[in-house]
């Protein structure tokens, strides 16, 4: 173990969340699931929610101007963040939304029946089923990209697979069941090839890579918040201006219009134009806050970290003849796996006997579960926060749960 | 003044919001726009953002459990709220994101070519432009209500308008221009009379009058947290259970399926149906907490204290010859006014530097404004903390004003 624990460690005190009720280390492996947020966010959002409170983008009195500027210069952090440019930023209520706003708007507006659609077996649902739904309307049709065999997507077949009628390929960045990073670069060249427009779903890679939209060389970038540190109902999509210039609205009502009668609506140029109503002011104020801590801590030391505990772990199951492991040796802070003979709900159960908080189950991931031939994995998904005592927690669970079984 | 004020009163400093950043009363005047939260709801955020954070609906452990039943006990509280059941409840960004749902969903699955829609001249753009995209997308035709000549929505011209043609009827429960308040019952029974389904738009009544879904008889009902004392980021959309059962999904992902293939996929019950991905976890827990804080003080003391206020503003702005008064003598917590020679606008300015917050603007309604004969109003709206002073405050602002301008 080359990383640098001892400074990571220190941040476990920021999060609240990181103890259990009784005042105990919490072994928290489920930040795929969504993370812990640290104090600077929690107190960002009380402030925003209490003595800076205002509406934004309408009042005339000058805390709501304020607010307005806080909730700007979130977007300008997103657009920081991810390589953009703030006119690209569209604040949803998280990566979910991100997909069907795209499937609904530039989906509608560009796919006819024979165009196709790429994804890959290890898609989450939230990427599988806004597609499915825009198939139906529009009369496109799905195609799915095999994973090599050790579950990464396999790009070799979506160059074989990939035709001219391709006019969108989506993809995640990361996995959220098996931690494969995608060679993000390479499917964009791919899907531009057959003039397609990519789209990543950054959910997984957000909090664990660094970002740049212009050298991935996407056209649709998606994420949420609530896996990034900050608050739950927000997140961010991304999309190159000249798309998102010709995309019609999504949600229809305030904010969003440039100009309302009943005889003709006229709607604001984008971000406005896919942000109906009240936004998610405090929300936003949040994700900016949580976007300033990660970045004090540094995505590559982070990326780093989670790999060291990843390839700890891999290696210490990888030794049990009765655990199977999923995916790839080299994953982001993600790693699945199955312990012979006891369902991932059991084993979920115990090691929450001992405070270590694992996923059990199929990870909105069906087809990949399927394609695994099993009903639900064990994963354990490390944070910024996790250190070699989630590790050991883990393991000496799962030897406690073995004789339990045994 | 018969109101009792003391009680309310004192509420304010439960209120961190109601001060200026010079610890000074701040005459917040805009909680039609948005209101200020109570500290309950930024410590149940702050609690549930730390150390009680957690998914739901997935978790093995214990913590996630928790959580579960804390966002469905918001649900219910929802429910019990507004009279209606949990299972008729589903969580949305806000009232925005409500009307879009129901506008896509129950909207495409039932409206066609020749069927009508019927607003009200009153309505705020969310209630006129997601009608207008799905009578686009169907081919459905709108009508437009008038209104009486005090402002409120005129039901015996709504009795003239509607057909068998009239699919549905969608207007606000309280006006968030005018404070006007509809009949809602006669207008269930219209439409009904009609085979229309009625949808209330209830963002202003929510925080000022005591609601039941069965006694008003309508078919769906929306409101905003933001508006009710809560967080931004969500709202609720109640609907019966059998329109809900019978409407599509309407974002797809995570959550709201029941099994997901490549070949087909199967979609979960009411309400998960139309909650794709993560939740608003968190600003589930502050909703119940506003909610709790709100029934807590009561909705009839919260009304009846608006209902005075708006009284004796009314009166005074009555007796001036230079300001012009719209909407019905008596309104929900609700004013808008001109003052004869000023833009709104100036005089909301002048008016912050006295620390009163007022809104100028269209108030997201540019088809009332074309009605009035006016570009902009300017709005006083109370919330449950609203007291005296502050219709002194904005009172002594406009004789200030009456003088720069003078």
């Amino acid at each position: 173990m080359n990383a640098p624990a001892s400074i990571l460690t220190d941040v476990r005190t920021d999060f609240p969340g990181m103890l259990t009720g009784e005042g105990q280390p919490w072994h928290y492996l489920d930040t795929a699931a969504t993370s812990q947020k640290p104090q600077a966010v929690i107190d960002a959002m009380a402030r925003a929610l209490g003595e800076d409170y205002a509406t934004v983008h309408r009042g005339v009195y000058a805390r709501s101007a304020d607010m307005t500027r806080a909730y700007e210069a979130a977007r300008r952090r997103v657009a920081d963040f991810i390589g953009g440019h703030e006119e690209e930023v569209v604040f949803t209520r998280g990566a979910t939304e991100a997909i069907n706003l795209v499937a609904s708007t530039w989906g509608v507006a560009n796919l006819k029946a024979g165009d196709r659609i790429l994804l890959s077996t290890l898609e989450h649902h939230s990427n599988i089923v806004p597609w499915q739904m825009v198939a139906e309307r529009t009369g496109a049709e799905i195609d799915v990209c095999p994973l090599t065999h050790d579950g990464q997507i396999d790009l070799d077949a979506a160059a074989e697979i990939l035709t001219e009628k391709h006019k969108l390929v989506a993809l995640a960045h990361v996995s959220n069941v098996l931690g494969s990073v995608l060679d993000a670069k390479r499917a964009a060249d791919l899907a531009h090839g057959v003039g397609a427009k990519l789209l990543l779903d950054g959910c997984q890679a957000a909090p664990r890579l660094t970002l740049d939209v212009a050298a991935l060389d996407c056209d649709f970038y998606v994420f949420s918040a609530h896996k990034l540190y900050g608050p739950t109902a927000i997140g961010a999509l991304w999309a190159r201006s000249e798309i998102l210039d010709g995309m019609p609205p999504y949600q229809g009502g305030g904010a969003m219009i440039d100009r309302v009668s009943f005889e003709k609506t006229t709607y604001a140029p984008p971000p406005q134009r896919f942000e109906a109503g009240t936004p998610a002011i405090t929300e936003a104020v949040g994700l900016h806050a949580a976007i300033d801590y990660v970045e004090s801590i540094g995505l590559d030391r982070i990326h780093a970290r989670e790999m060291a505990l990843v390839a700890q772990l891999r290696e210490a199951l990888g030794a049990m003849n009765d655990v199977t492991l999923y995916g790839p040796a080299d994953t982001a802070g993600i790693l699945s796996f199955m312990l012979d003979g006891v369902h991932p709900h059991d084993l979920g159960t115990i090691l929450d006997e001992e405070n270590v908080a694992i996923r059990a189950g199929h990870h909105c991931a069906q087809p990949l579960m399927e394609h695994l031939g099993v009903p639900a994995t064990a994963r354990a998904s490390f944070g910024l926060y996790s250190d070699e005592s989630d590790v050991e927690a883990l393991l000496e669970g799962i030897a406690r749960t073995r004789r339990i079984f045994g």
